[in-house]
């Protein structure tokens, strides 16, 4: 197995993305091709220890930034490690995948017009695991397309429901539609259409689901739109690091209270490692014809070791054959 | 000062209701207008010792349920707590305000119909106001106005600037519009539709903010359309109970950590009301041409107390003249 890691994406790049890759080659059995500068990428790689022969390095010298447009981008910007990447994942049998933890836009954009669309579907959409209360829910589209047609969220339901089964292991998915009620009658037009065409293409489909229930975990699948999952997920980031902020400055107003949160630490912990997005590491871009993995901008070296993880088990999982096979 | 409340209203009505107003006779110098089943009414207020002067029945047979619809509400249920209390305010220049935990859509509805609309308003829309890192921000809309056009938003955003000064205090609010990225090339040809339009029309406007950014409280207003405001606010609410459940799960499995969380529990108690709905009370419902206040279908006798608080407020700050003459 060989996956293309795009060694310049990301706000730590290429430094934590080039850890990530090492610390990955000595777990999993997987080459990786690093995209990117190339005298950047083999000035990291010198001071690290690692198996030659599994790491391949392609040249990029064009550089992507995070708040650089979609489309400038991939107009005039042709050799980034974003498009060089994508465009090897599909010009070669070799490549089974494409990581990165850059521009989002820039990826999604890349992917759509460099990997074409899987048959049957439109558009693209970005799928996240979310923590919860019981496990996870799958998340989908978290900003991918911000404008959506309902069949646009019927498709990425019925991509979510193979990702669900295949990837994540899970039988027979709930899916769940984001709406502002539970009832069939809530929300706007579109999502009452949605609601519909729900309801007469997708035997598993159980619902509106309110932004309440997300993290009950009842749900396997929630579908929305890409403007719509982009604020819950920031939301929630958001929101957990301002809780952690007040609660430091709370506990350090009182010399008792600091003891306190000493005595809670390797649990609280545990709770950080269980919302840490860096534990899933990636999510995939369904929809295109190939294999591709965004990872959060903020991705560590763990992050992208996780993501690697993630990447490895969908390729062994077949997951576009599968996504061929039953979205079509 | 005379505020119409609606007995029935909420999860916990009338017991709550009546709880919140008769504290809030004790505080504030007003006088209550209690709307519901009278029989129940008075049954409560019978356990309750209070100035006999200071409280007024209005009888309203009718129930609305948190799930029927607003339009049924309003056209089946014309003698309901909600219609017959909105009616009072509109038709009466006794009356000062309308506070209601009951089913928000039919408060929407009831309120646009019997009061009309302010002069140069479209549509209503619900403002929160929220608890950040820094202090606190007025999120609008929440939920009255779910599919909107761009000058909707305008017209919310115009609304917002007056009662954060008259109401919140604020002298110059920075005025944000919530959006996915911070460019104004950002987001669905809507979203940059309204981005030129509050250019135009808003001198205070300081450009999209980030969903991230909500809480870290650097905008005084940020305005969204109601189907987007009421994600933010379910998912932050459950996402606040999800970590707090989560804590407390975690806590219990380590007597060590046990005691840590006690030590903590004085300053942990201290961000949960800094993060408790109930201590603002209630939400404006704005754009429509009498003081209509919204609180939680959950609301306590505290959360009741501080909505009626904050509508003496308003009141005071003679709201409703303040918004006609500056947004018209």
């Amino acid at each position: 197995m060989n996956i293309i890691l795009d060694a310049m994406g990301g706000d730590h790049a290429p430094y934590e993305i080039i850890q990530g890759a090492v610390q990955a080659l000595e777990e999993f059995d997987v080459t990786i091709t690093l995209v990117g500068i190339e005298s950047r990428i083999r000035a990291e790689l010198s001071h690290q220890d690692y198996p030659k022969d599994r790491i391949e390095i392609v040249h990029a010298p064009d550089i992507i930034g995070m708040h650089d447009s979609a489309v400038i981008s991939l107009r005039k910007k042709k050799n980034s490690s974003i498009s060089v990447g994508i465009r090897l994942l599909k010009e070669s049998e070799k490549y089974d995948a494409f990581i990165s933890a850059g521009n989002t836009g820039a990826v999604v954009s890349a992917s759509t017009v460099y990997l074409r669309m899987l048959p049957g579907v439109e558009r693209p959409a970005i799928g996240l695991v979310l923590p919860t209360l019981k496990k996870f829910s799958f998340l989908i589209d978290v900003g991918a397309n911000i404008d959506p047609k309902p069949k646009h969220l019927l498709h990425s339901a019925l991509m979510a429901n193979v990702y669900a089964q295949k990837v994540l292991n899970i039988t027979n998915p709930r899916i769940g539609l984001l709406n502002i009620g539970a009832e069939e009658t809530k929300g706007s037009d579109f999502m009452k259409e949605t609601h519909k065409l729900f309801s007469e293409n997708l035997p598993n489909f159980s619902g509106n689901v309110e932004a309440n229930e997300i993290y009950k975990g009842e749900y396997d699948c929630i579908i929305t739109d890409g403007y719509t999952g982009n604020i819950v997920i920031k939301i929630s980031e958001s929101l957990m690091e301002a809780a952690g902020s007040l609660i430091k400055r709370e506990v350090r107003k009182v010399p008792l209270a600091m003891w306190g949160a000493f005595l809670m630490k390797t649990r609280l912990s545990h709770i950080k490692k269980h919302a840490d997005y860096s534990e899933y590491g990636g999510a995939p871009l369904l929809g295109v014809n190939g294999l591709v993995m965004i990872s959060h901008g903020r991705s560590n070296a763990k992050a992208i070791k996780n993501a690697i993880r993630a990447t490895i088990h969908e390729v062994e999982n077949n997951i576009i054959s599968e996504l061929i096979r039953e979205v079509n």
